[in-house]
């Protein structure tokens, strides 16, 4: 078995069937080893960042392994956003490159034509990353590379090979057992205290739980309490199997999320890493009422300080499986909560959500991959409304505008289902290219694009600085004809106004949707700095806040 | 003044009359400025990596300062590719990103939302790279920055500012002033020495003559010499100023070229730093029977060992008003090199090539930018052959598939030229969202995309290895329809198979030329490993060299 093999066999033997780059030189005969393989397939993208993001997408799907490659040089600096991304939201994804030269540790200025230094480039946006420049080390530093990506809090790798050796032979050595789970037995009395002593407690899960592979049998546990439980936006989705979900919380959170969180005295976060801005007045406030505790394993995490917060150090799992959720919840604190929602559900909607949750309801057997922008946040509000219970997927923390038709084409390609894309006419743009991947493999995805011609987000912003650039047709931002794009990559198209726009919409391949947003629509609510988490702007009528009061 | 008044006019006072970039957040205050000031105006791109390479196009037209800016997190990693480019390239590149937080040291993953230690990550593809933290220092960094940026060999250089700060009022010491040019006297005895005892000398220049500002004084010098010239592919439009020009050399250089240079005696390589894979058997070989003079101050090239080499350390300026270049060229060497330009100047033509030299003929008063890929090497051929004497602009040395659009958008904005933009059909598509910007704006570009519906470069190496993966239509490659992407874009269009096809092409605005190539071309001739630089494949017939050779 040659080096190529080894790692094409090592990625089939970790679950990856799909990976996805563009050829080169130097990594030519990896795809040929892979190409060779029954049961892993590679497939040609039309942007290295997008290879990253088809990867990315095919690791969350799962939150399994996922590989891109890409040839020296351009080809490798392509890929850093999608590693950036991916080590933001813990994917655990094989980045693969290759070199030609021996100049990986040269100081000139690119001694060999193209080449440069990798792993200094990406070390801190990796949990691991290593040239392999011979055979005899090729397999432990791909054990190693592989490890480090699944173990702990997952996250990419960057394995960049001196492309003579990939038609090496090598001894395999025995292969290295996968790491298998042991429970981390701790005592948890301080916690059971500051249980008992709650009144208002509430969950607060993120994308942790599902990492940890606890999702479902943590909602079984928490479903036999009647503790409420909230969410960070990107885990909405993992909300839905909570009986008592409250929705996301954030500053641009729901409102009735938010004033839950503000007003409850205990919050237990799982798989939550608790990101706000932790300066910012607004979650001081928030915070200060209220004990934390949070279970944490990631030795840095866990040297934040987070006010009012008792940490546990152990992995979710062994939590979950110790712990005993005795939590005795008010039906003063849970019809609250109710109420809650029910007075505050219907706040902040517009046409644009409106049209999305209608959507979302149509094709509520489908995944729904969202971009960047005002778009993502719109989606999170239709979604909450639908009562739909499809996965959502978001560039949670690194927030890569662009990258939604690249990670539908990978998580397509995981969970083979139909997808709805949605996305922004500027985000649309950014990654336009790879519809012909989607047009080339006819991958069922639904584009949705929220077309309000401008740069929405941005615009908010320049409404209330009252100066304006780049951001409207009028101040030099415009858009192409997405008729006539749809057109030129053989993709189906409507324009469409309302719902009832839409009709023989087929569900087997790519079809654009491009919805002619009111541009004046702006992203309610928000948490200007410094006000208290519940009081988000447009400010509610007073009726409706003295209800909730009383 | 505040902090991005100072900046953007410092800009401005260095020759940056155009910025790029896409707006965010933390950047906005900035791009205001721009927008502010009179005389420097920002632009809109739909990638921010096509913002640096519309930069670095800006930069390459004179080799003076540009400017791309780009928000944090996906917007800083998207410059990276274009970063790296014009770092291998020397160009003095202003990159302005910004930050919130004060995360740029943090060792968590992304403490605060999309951030993360900007300077790490560019540190080796960068002259200079820091992040601005108070107003106190802005002043220092700046100037440190834009110094590092200009002087010695140029490049790129990043500065990261805490977004907090852009509006913070600062006192301007006084400017520093602009470093005078110093000439650096020293003997150059032994080099007069060497040229006394040359039988057949050659000058081999590079891009650093026209980064050094000696282009035209040192052309002027050498043609009152008849010593023949030589260049490296991407300065052949520098070549074209020498009387006894004889091409550009290399693996896929012309053969005539490769001859010369193979059989001289003496090489003084002048703003070229013989980048050749020097461990390779052909250039081992072609140094082996010659002396090289090179001048150099880049303190890391010096460090490089060049076979034969005597290593001048001083800078181009300096040594081109000092030395004496008198040169006695016998006129047997002189008319050895004739013969040979004459007899080969015409092998290695195809279809393509000639249709290109008619382009390049029909608008010799344009700058000419090519993309990466097969398509360059013909458009370098074909500029030989058309004679015509326009700028050539190339991605020279990192080779960055997908940077022609926006380097010519750049190019457009400094030259304010008509542009003909040679590419390939993948590498169009790789940065296709940017013919929006050049739509918008209706930058008068001839784009001709070498269309042979293959991803060429790759085919041929696959062609000797007897398997093919993602470079044809039936492997996994394809494009969309260009005739309705020139539509999307309201870009006019043409399919051609020959010059007579053209007609009415407008030279004020946009314009596609898709040029149906015959997708059996393949590059030739080139220099396969081991053999004498001027046995190139395929082999010519034997009556030619023997012709050469006596």
């Amino acid at each position: 078995m040659n080096v190529a093999e080894y790692l094409v066999k090592k990625l089939k033997n970790n679950g990856v069937n799909h990976a996805f780059g563009i050829p080169g030189g130097v990594i030519i005969d990896f795809l040929y080893a892979l190409d060779k393989e029954d049961g892993i397939y590679p497939h040609l993208s039309y942007h290295e960042q997008c290879s990253a993001f088809e990867a990315n997408g095919y690791s969350q799907a799962e939150h399994g392994l996922a590989c891109a490659y890409a040839t020296r040089g351009p080809g490798f600096t392509n890929l850093v956003t999608g590693i950036a991304d991916a080590y933001a939201d813990s994917l655990p994804v094989v980045f693969i490159t290759a070199h030609a030269g021996n100049s990986s540790q040269n100081k000139q200025r690119f001694e060999q034509e193209q080449e440069m230094n990798t792993v200094d480039i990406v070390k801190n946006i990796t949990k691991y990353a290593a040239v392999v420049e011979n055979e005899y080390e090729a397999e432990k530093i791909i054990n190693k590379a592989f490890q480090a990506a699944l173990s702990g809090r997952k996250g990419p790798v960057l394995l960049d090979f001196c492309s003579s050796i990939w038609k090496k032979e090598i001894d395999i050595s025995e292969h290295i057992n996968e790491c298998k789970f042991k429970k981390n037995t701790i005592n948890y009395d301080s916690v059971y205290e500051m249980l008992k002593e709650a009144h208002k407690p509430v969950v607060l899960i993120g994308d942790g739980i599902r990492q940890a592979g606890v999702e479902i049998q943590l909602s079984k546990i928490i479903n036999k309490t009647n503790i409420p439980v909230l969410s960070s936006r990107g885990s909405q989705d993992s909300g839905r199997l909570f009986d008592n979900y409250y929705g996301y919380i954030g500053s641009h959170g729901l409102r009735y999320s938010n004033y839950i969180f503000s007003e409850a005295d205990l919050v237990i976060a799982l798989g939550n890493r608790m990101a706000f801005p932790l300066n910012s007045e607004s979650y001081k406030k928030a915070l200060e009422n209220k004990k934390i505790i949070r279970i944490e394993y990631d030795r840095r995490e866990i040297q934040r300080s987070i006010l009012n917060t008792y940490t546990i150090k152990n992995d979710l799992r062994s939590f979950v499986e110790e712990f005993n959720f005795k939590i005795n919840c008010s039906s003063n604190w849970t019809d609250l909560c109710c109420l809650v929602k029910n007075k505050l559900m219907f706040c902040d909607c517009n046409s644009t959500v409106d049209f999305l949750c209608q959507i979302f309801k149509e094709y509520k057997d489908s995944d729904f991959v969202m971009d960047v922008g005002n778009n993502e946040f719109w989606a999170s509000k239709a979604y909450e409304l639908s009562g739909v219970k499809a996965r959502t997927y978001y560039s949670k923390s690194f927030g890569a505008l662009g990258c939604s038709l690249a990670k539908s084409i990978g998580i397509f390609y995981k969970n083979k289902k139909h997808i709805v894309c949605v996305t922004g006419d500027q985000g649309f743009q950014l990654n336009i290219q790879e519809l012909q991947f989607i047009s080339r493999e006819k991958i069922p995805v639904l584009i949705f694009i929220i077309n309000n011609k401008i740069s929405g987000m941005i615009k908010d912003r320049e409404k209330r600085e009252g100066y304006a650039v780049h951001t409207t047709y009028n101040t030099g931002y415009s858009s192409p004809d997405f008729k006539l794009i749809a057109a030129a990559y053989d993709i189906g198209y409507v324009k469409a106004s309302s719902f009832n726009d839409l009709k023989d919409i087929p569900d087997n391949k790519p079809f654009i949707i491009d919805f002619c947003a009111d541009s004046q629509l702006t992203l309610e609510p928000s948490l200007p700095r410094g006000r208290k988490m519940y009081d988000m702007v447009p400010e509610l009528d007073k009726y409706i806040l003295d209800d909730i009061r009383h």
